[in-house]
């Protein structure tokens, strides 16, 4: 009984590491394109920055760990040119043909490339442990000083933070009219406003025309960052038959089936449930691609788990701030048929009396359920379990008026005596009314 | 239409002031025995410190300030001796007599001092304004070196901590055998191995006998402070025929109502409900005791308003370490009739390659239902937040298998990939099987 799994990173590796725990016996080969498998790519900016030192403290394990620990086949410098589910087998490059009884799909994604210049030599993408180790070694090599993020997602984001920390003059262009895709003005200009204190321009509604041509500071850009959204690596799949869903990413259930028997999915490749609307989003997460990964590999091999979706929580640092989102938007929720309404409040993140720092929460609800839709939280301090406590809300279903009577944590060095959550929960159910 | 509202500091005033919103011409009267409204007692351990420089940095708003902005009567340096219910009057020290329409009784607590020596000048309390200026200018003046505090409560351990941040040896005495009431031995020992690495001595088990005795570091103690717990002050309210709980504490309702007709309670007087347990409890804080205010005077004001209870989260931070905690130990489970699992880890408490600080976790789950019924958060960053997304999911009733699919927020340099919230719930469901 084999299991074969393409994608060596999060999704896969969690799901050949769970399903080795779930079956002992079965023959286990996860198949990698790259170079290394179990590398941190959530590091990346981190170590474009210089905050990480060195790439190697970006891998997380070598396959010769995988192989002696868990009893995995790993191959590198592998790729997989074609599926073939009605003889269930893989055809490797260079015609060797592998037979499988389970199939986990984990291929990924990759960066938006489609550009005019993208092969320059100044022009980058951060989505391989190359990718930075070329980023980085050009910083340091040609110390270019003005620099262009394409995209405001968290990527970009994060990307803009590390060039800025270097010193470089940033501009990051955004097609569309917001940050982190939220839909958000508010939050977006809350953004522009923090990113601009820190020397970095925001330029919204600014779809990139050509990476020779982009102008920073007066003068033409030395490097530019393709940050613009990622794309599922479905080519491979959906040549085999396997169906993808509405968002262009492979449909699946919540056991991690696609529709081939015996074929899972997970991780950046894959649509997953948000639990908030119902529907399949395609928000491609390490988080969520550990957590899918996990599920498909104990169920291939012969568990019975299931992943139920997600909230769309994403969180990210900038220039100190930390940007918090989950759930829906106002704009997001109307498109979603819901009834919306919204406060924001900006509130002290612990007593007054030891010195504070400024939150900033929003909170959205529906006017006619009074159900908690989605919520924003940015600060410097207690961001992320903010917006952890709105997360775990959504996820059962709370309604607003169980939302403002939550028994928070409450010590002066830590958080104030009202909550910013409570506070805005407050004001947002006298606003529905 | 008078309401008078017994006690003017966090429940007493919460009530006066949301009564006003709900009914701009009820007559409200706040009576304040003490000599200040509306301070933050929570703050005193910080004046004690030093990190809070003035006393009068902690009194956030005058009595004056209410009367002018929210037309409320403040009168301070006021007791109350007596409530006739039947009269609807209550008798002031001196004689006066004051009718009321609605009364909500806010009159607090007041810390256990039944101890041989409790009045020597060198035993202290930490409860009013004027305890933390006598502390603090006898710290100032004396200059003592040895410190005994008695009590591991919240109150207790911020006071070691304080004290221990002025350069005291402390010894901390508590009669039972946990600190912060929790009946967890292992967050006992935990908590013990942290206060012995920053010099703060941790005695279990041992009932303070006499404060002329007390011995910290071979010698006699020259401080002492009683931080024994809190006793609800209800003889006035019980004199008067309202009913006290079990816990000795006023019985209420949701609606913040006692047995009597038109009389209200709130704070720390006033017994709550627990949610997890779905019993009453006393566990007398400030967040809970201005929720409470809130509801009760919104409903004497005429509004029809609920606080459905709490689930016991407590929070402090001592030498660096924050201690949070929610729901129900594994002890004070198996006491309430469930049957209790747990499991404890400690994990690093965001992406390793950013230089980490262990956080620990622990989780407490019934094996019949799988529900979640408690857990504990101890650490550096992070914690407040992780206690709250336990408290949040107990108030939703939230079990084990949902719990570990929560979509917390990732980003390296605030949370690790895993969060240890998800470890936890995790190894816990494997546990129970």
């Amino acid at each position: 009984m084999r299991l074969v799994v393409i994608g060596g990173v999060a999704a896969g590796l969690s799901a050949a590491a769970r399903a080795r725990r779930v079956n002992p016996s079965l023959d286990i080969v996860v198949l990698e394109r790259g170079t290394h498998v179990s590398w941190a790519a959530c590091g990346l900016p981190f170590y474009v920055s210089g905050r990480v030192k060195a790439l190697e403290d970006l891998i997380l394990h070598s396959p010769e760990e995988f192989e002696r620990e868990r009893n995995l086949r790993v191959r590198t410098r592998t790729e997989v040119t074609a599926l073939q589910p009605t003889r269930r087998q893989v055809v490797l490059a260079g015609g060797e043909r592998l037979g499988y009884d389970r199939l986990v799909i984990a291929t990924g994604a990759r960066p938006q490339r489609a550009i005019p210049g993208a092969d320059l030599p100044e022009a980058f993408t951060l989505h391989t442990l190359e990718d930075g180790r070329r980023l980085r070694d050009y910083l340091e090599q040609r110390k270019p000083q003005r620099a262009a993020v394409i995209g405001a997602g968290y990527i970009g984001l994060e990307v803009a933070d590390a060039l800025a920390a270097r010193g470089l003059v940033v501009t990051v262009l955004e097609a569309g009219p917001d940050v982190l895709g939220r839909q958000d003005r508010e939050l977006t200009r809350q953004v522009a406003a923090h990113l601009e204190q820190h020397g970095v321009e925001l330029r919204l509604n600014t779809p990139a025309q050509d990476i020779a041509r982009e102008v920073v500071d007066g003068a033409r850009a030395q490097l530019v960052v393709l940050a613009a959204g990622l794309r599922p690596n479905v080519e491979l799949a959906a040549e085999a038959g396997v169906e993808l869903g509405r968002t262009g990413a492979i449909r699946v259930n919540e056991r991690m089936e696609t529709n081939l028997a015996g074929v899972y999915t997970a991780g950046d490749c894959a649509e997953t449930l948000h639990l908030v609307t119902g529907a399949p989003v395609y928000l491609p997460l390490g988080t969520t691609a550990n957590k899918m990964g996990r599920v498909a590999g104990a169920n291939a091999a012969g568990a019975r788990e299931r992943f139920p979706g997600i909230v769309g929580t994403q969180i990210v640092e900038v220039c100190g701030l930390a940007i918090g989102l989950t759930g829906l938007s106002v704009a997001q929720a109307r498109k979603e048929g819901f009834d919306p309404a919204a406060v924001r409040i900006t509130a002290e993140d612990r007593s007054r009396y030891l010195g504070t720092r400024p939150i900033t929460v929003e909170l959205v609800a529906d006017r006619r359920s009074g159900r908690l839709l989605g919520g924003t939280v940015t600060g410097w301090r207690g961001v992320a379990g903010r917006v952890n406590v709105i997360a775990s809300a959504l996820t059962s279903g709370m309604r607003l008026e169980q939302f403002e009577q939550l028994d928070l944590a409450y010590t002066p060095p830590l958080a104030p005596v009202w909550d910013p959550l409570l506070v805005a929960a407050r004001q947002l159910r006298k606003a529905i009314g």
